[in-house]
């Protein structure tokens, strides 16, 4: 740990023991750095880092103040009325979390229900030049060198990321996919046949349930904690019981809830797994979306045996649109990779292109601090606004990374009635029965923290609290 | 029919019919304008359809004579050992097609056995500028909006191909697919469930039968013709017998075979189908390069009850490595786009938004007829070295379109042998094998024409040859 890391975490201690409250001034850059005997330098990269993670907040010519989303003022959800590790047998749940989608999708609805970041936080003109030059250079046997596994340069680029997470990932057990939704899908199909049973979480991607829908699978529910991600003794018990053959799950502020699962934790998961012969479908799309000072490793870093399918994307951090992600699929490289040519054969190739380009050339490591501060800030922001909106009793996650609160309203208020209402009056939210092959989380709802924070997000955050009021 | 279409039929004819004979030199342009009272330039056109078609050849300041593929100096392929529709049972063939098409991918081996045409004979320079020009100028939120069914600007675009070939699609019936093979595959997804029979060509494309494998579905193969397509007649044997939940065909210059449905037989096809209700997955991918005077109209145009999915792409014909293709899949356009969605997301926007500003701006029917005409020329090539190198009592294809020809060996002659020892060598071929659930078609190959003729290729085809004497 850095001195400035260190000391960042002297300063989030003493908040979190209440010693440090809300609205209160810290010291000036020049005065810490005085009391401190460490350099200016020191105390303002200190600062940067607890701003990053929202716990403190600058204030124009004035300095650095304790956020309201410091101190979890907001009690945290709870897990919905759910018995642990339930059997939902044949998941049916597509249909609604289409309906939910496609009405969401006008420009002008506010989106608290979109998947989505604002595509205004990318580097999209920076992405455009590394696409013009890279397409005017390419070679034109690119299209057929890079079908499945992928264009060369790019997965060296990818490889050379996990190496300095310290992870050792070779280029050659790289595939690349149409973004991760497709690799999950495909390394989903390799390990499975229909009928089978699969682990999912609860809440969950809806994503994972529509993909275990469309295979013909059977889901199996285990509970996630709103800070540890998934229950290791519900799972446990739920691999004794259904003997599944994969277990889908997201170890870095999973979707919705945010949870990020702690090493020890990521470990004994892969451990438990392995000791039942269950690969691990693990989606990492929002991994590099931390608050905390570095990336948190995927479970697939202690993996021994080659049973964890880590997949992850350039879609949620740097490149929406361009459908270019990977996978990484231990013993199963070679089926997912041969799966992938005979449903689309491979990739966009000047995407690939692209982002080799824009990988290489650097910028990527800067863009993303700078997302990140966005997104903390962002997730400031919002916590105020349902801090001050909302009914008294609401509960919400602070999650440490990633985009989503995961929101618990008052027992017995629907919110697939709020998404109807609020959607009637140009706001959109994700209703907690989206995340679930039962339906469950009817009082949930997930809100969107990915776009830059403004007056008309906020006074749609006034309406939702009335309209959640009043139901 | 236009002026030249009907002076070059009435050529076609006396060379057909013997009158003319190979090298026989046609009249000069000057000659021909004056003794029928055409116009110079209705000669011209007249034969440089003729040329397109592989008819005759110019030679450099001496005219154009009759070429060696005009006549069918080699006799048509038979359908090989297999009985009328046939059942297969599950589909196995996926490894031997991923080993033959991996072993082939060096960039030094001869491509025969490929499945791409070059990429010298597309726009890549042109297509480049309008990528960078589009990406430049590209909407943020188009990563947003761009999700399934796709790029508003390029549907729409495909909707006036459609419209120019006298079909009337809707743009909102267009759900944009990564290439062509995702759409196929998301068509047999929507109207089968594992287990199902379907009724596949004999040979088929290896696709359609990986496709069938990895779907869990059972093989129906019926035997196609090679000039004619489909046997109609064992397809409503197979209907009666089979009770199949699809049939995936393909009309326009099949692959392997080359073939191209009369109008007449398309029609009854469709009829046929409807009448016992079973859905058309219609592979059309190769139906833009024809060397005819006029594009083949899909199946799909004798639709009345949506019951045909039609699928192509620009992967063959303009943009390979883009993997940008469609779907108009009538009945179940929403079935495909939600289930699209829940595999791949969306196609990549760069290369949608690239494709949708190359169509609008123009150049694309004029590439279209340069690369047509470089594939029948190439076709011809091809015919000469076969017919130069070749043993005698070899069988071939002359299609009227697409870039494989289709040829029978002796009884006896291993293709799998043939392509073991030919790749020793570096040259590629695919093996009739690849194109059968059943691994018939022991005797066949199928070779690539799409790549421009050289003194490389020719020696190679010489090569070919003394193996296959000697085998």
């Amino acid at each position: 740990m850095k001195l400035y890391e260190a000391y960042a975490e002297e300063i989030a201690q003493s908040i979190r023991a209440g010693v440090m409250k809300l609205g209160d001034r810290l010291p000036s850059v020049r005065q810490a750095s005085a009391s401190r005997g460490v350099s200016p330098s020191t105390v303002f990269e200190a600062y940067y880092l607890l701003e990053a993670r929202g716990l403190i907040r600058a204030r124009e010519r004035s300095g650095y103040f304790v956020a309201a989303g410091a101190k979890s003022q907001l009690p945290e959800p709870g897990r919905g009325e759910q018995a642990p590790s339930e059997e939902s047998g044949p998941v049916d749940v597509s249909a609604l979390v289409f309906d939910i989608l496609e009405s969401a999708k006008a420009r002008d609805v506010v989106p608290f229900g979109s998947a989505f970041p604002s595509p205004l936080l990318f580097p999209l003109q920076r992405l455009a030049r590394s696409m013009a030059s890279s397409v005017q250079s390419m070679d034109p046997w690119s299209s057929v060198d890079d079908i499945s596994p992928g264009n060369a340069s790019l997965r060296r680029q990818i490889a050379l990321r996990y190496l300095a997470d310290g992870m050792h990932v070779h280029t050659d057990d790289i595939v690349i996919t149409n973004g991760a939704l497709e690799g999950l899908n495909l390394c989903l199909h390799a390990v499975t046949r229909p009928g089978d049973a699969v682990i999912v979480e609860s809440p969950a991607f809806y994503g994972a349930l529509q993909a275990l829908e469309s295979h013909g699978l059977r889901a199996i529910e285990v509970p996630v904690h709103a800070r540890e991600g998934i229950d290791l003794g519900a799972l446990a018990t739920a691999l004794e019981r259904h003997q599944p053959k994969a277990c889908w799950l997201m170890t870095n502020f999973q979707n919705p809830v945010g949870s990020l699962m702690p090493d020890q934790n990521k470990q004994a998961l892969v451990e438990l797994l392995a000791a039942h012969g269950v690969p691990l479908i693990e989606d990492d799309v929002y991994g590099e979306l931390y608050f905390g000072s570095r990336r948190p490793l995927p479970a697939k870093a202690w993996d021994k045996h080659g049973l964890v399918l880590h997949s992850s994307s350039f879609s949620k951090c740097l490149a929406p649109g361009y459908r270019v992600g990977w996978t990484v699929a231990g013993r199963y490289t070679r089926d997912v990779a041969r799966l992938k040519m005979t449903r689309t054969l491979s990739a966009s190739a000047p995407a690939q292109a692209a982002l080799a380009d824009y990988l290489a050339k650097g910028g990527y490591d800067k863009h993303l601090r700078q997302l990140r501060h966005a997104l903390s800030a962002q997730q400031g922001a919002m916590l105020e606004a349902v801090i001050r909106h909302f009914p008294k009793g609401t509960r919400a996650t602070r999650p440490d990374g990633g985009y989503f609160l995961w929101i618990e309203l008052a027992p017995g208020v629907d919110a697939l009635e709020v998404h109807r209402r609020a959607l009637s009056l140009g706001i959109s939210v994700a209703p907690g029965p989206m995340f679930s092959a039962r339906r469950s989380f009817g009082n949930f709802i997930r809100l969107n923290y990915g776009h830059p924070w403004d007056a008309r997000l906020d006074a749609a955050m006034a309406t939702l609290g009335r309209l959640i009021a009043a139901a």
